[in-house]
């Protein structure tokens, strides 16, 4: 068995590769080649433990996650774990992939995946509401397949912003702007993503501002949790998601759908958009992703074959 | 984080340590020091994931396994994966340590912890039906804590007894007999364990040949999964279990609840009986094992304490 953590992965795969990755698993789940059981939550006061198996015909695993909230009181990751990938015929473990940098990952690529399909091909400016680790990497991803020049941000937290910025600047070629309200980032930004925690909606709830953009939803993967206001679904003939689950377990699709403020049937996931060959983008785009174990599942596959090509990874005496 | 495999974990740990963590998780189990969320299986063709978390105050963890029934054939094992141990405050990974290794120690040391409390202090013969690795590990347990001088065994496959019979006789100075038959195993027993995966009773129907000895069941962990005939029942005032889960998860309970066989009030805990001052112990006895993820808890920390005492496992970059 082989271990492969930050270091190794990040060293090893690009960025587009992540979304290669990431695209395959979309068009999987259009074809239902694999199996992916509900996700497994176990709760421990605060806490919570997250088991995500998933099978497909060459490979199968589980991304077991652990989630202290408090951990950002101290300067620790909120999520810890690890993905194990087993042999399909004897159940053998193969390898175990950090978990942190693999969800950052395949969220980022998530994100970077939607605006190659559902933004306009001539983006440059992105809105980013919560400067958190998921917010980070969806610059990093969008801005390989749109030619993003400026970034606009807003958070609660004015510190985080100017560390954000700065890390940010540190990594890639981009003009940051601190912004002092959500309504500023909306100001001349193309694509907009939300990447909070919030349990109410980000962004203003005013048709005007939010007309014409792409929103990107990374937030909001449970009932209680929402980032969009009322007035987006107004704009919107359709809205894109990663799963169907999505309906039951985002607050930003469960919300206006039992308020009628939306059909279920004006609800696709992006695979199904991927799919089809007439790709016509709606003037208001909204991409909602909840995430899902075969998302975890593909771009850790590739990880561990380009790891096995390339002789990397800790080795362990199992 | 370090790695535990089974080289480091036998070199380092004695079974008598092994018993007493599973003694004190016994003892936990009285006193409700834990959280154990109910097990939880993953079905996928004829193979099964098992996620069995637990918490206690010190520290907690997941054991995440495989179990796939077909690598019998294959020469490999049908359980694998791991247990991985986690600071309580933190969630971060402290350890993983070889779920195979941890399954059968700790399995090994219940049937250990039952002859010690629930067997007379004499028994020298003991009886065994099933030649698995469970079987093998509940002879070197008992072994430790009874005078053992001679194991009558038996099961379907004569190569697999004789192959059973010299790698025991290797580990341990001991008398093994292969019988032709479950009845021929009980005579002359005093002590006599069912390690099999068993659907139907693998000891005789026969009060006479069942009486005067302790029992220990150790196969049929689900309601469909039986080892012990109904007329064991009509001998016995009390049973022992490791957990009341036990009524529900093992046909040996199940089925003889069902029947009225036995009512639920004779069925008592280990940890109780140990708890008890006055531990007499009855002319017939039966002990039903079906595990649970606090012993492996338990286990596992002892294990790992140990390790980080003597600077012993593999360490992981994580």
């Amino acid at each position: 068995m082989i271990f492969l953590n930050r270091a190794a992965i990040e060293n090893m795969i690009s960025l587009e590769e992540v979304m290669d990755s990431v695209e395959d698993a979309f068009l999987a789940y259009e074809n239902n080649n694999f199996e992916m059981p509900d996700r497994i939550h176990v709760n421990n006061k605060e806490n919570t433990l997250l088991y995500m198996p998933c099978f497909t015909n060459e490979i199968f695993g589980t991304k077991s996650l652990t989630i202290f909230p408090k951990n950002s009181q101290i300067g620790k990751p909120v999520i810890d774990g690890f993905m194990t990938l087993n042999d399909p015929n004897t159940g053998e473990p193969l390898a175990m992939i950090d978990g942190k940098t693999l969800t950052e990952l395949r969220t980022g690529a998530v994100g970077g995946v939607g605006a190659k399909h559902l933004s306009e091909r001539n983006s440059s400016t992105l809105g980013l509401i919560g400067a958190g680790v998921q917010g980070f990497q969806q610059i990093l991803f969008i801005s390989k397949v749109r030619p993003i020049k400026k970034v606009k941000i807003y958070g609660s937290n004015i510190e985080k912003l100017k560390d954000f910025s700065s890390r940010l600047k540190k990594k890639i070629d981009i003009e940051v702007v601190i912004c002092g309200s959500a309504e500023e980032v909306l100001e001349g930004t193309d694509i907009v993503i939300t990447a909070t925690s919030s349990e109410n909606p980000v962004l203003p709830n005013k048709a005007g501002l939010l007309k014409g953009k792409t929103f990107i939803g990374i937030g909001s993967y449970k009932p209680t949790m929402r980032e969009f206001p009322k007035e987006i679904y107004s704009l919107l003939d359709r809205i894109y998601t990663d799963t169907y689950f999505a309906k039951e377990e985002s607050g930003d699709l469960c919300y206006p759908l039992s308020e009628g403020l939306i059909k279920e049937e004006q609800i696709h996931t992006i695979g199904s958009f991927m799919s089809n060959k007439e790709k016509k983008i709606d003037e208001t785009v909204f991409f909602k992703s909840v995430g899902m174990a075969l998302l975890d599942i593909y771009v850790a596959k590739t990880i561990y074959e380009k790891a096995v090509g390339l002789n990397i990874g800790q080795k362990i005496n199992i």
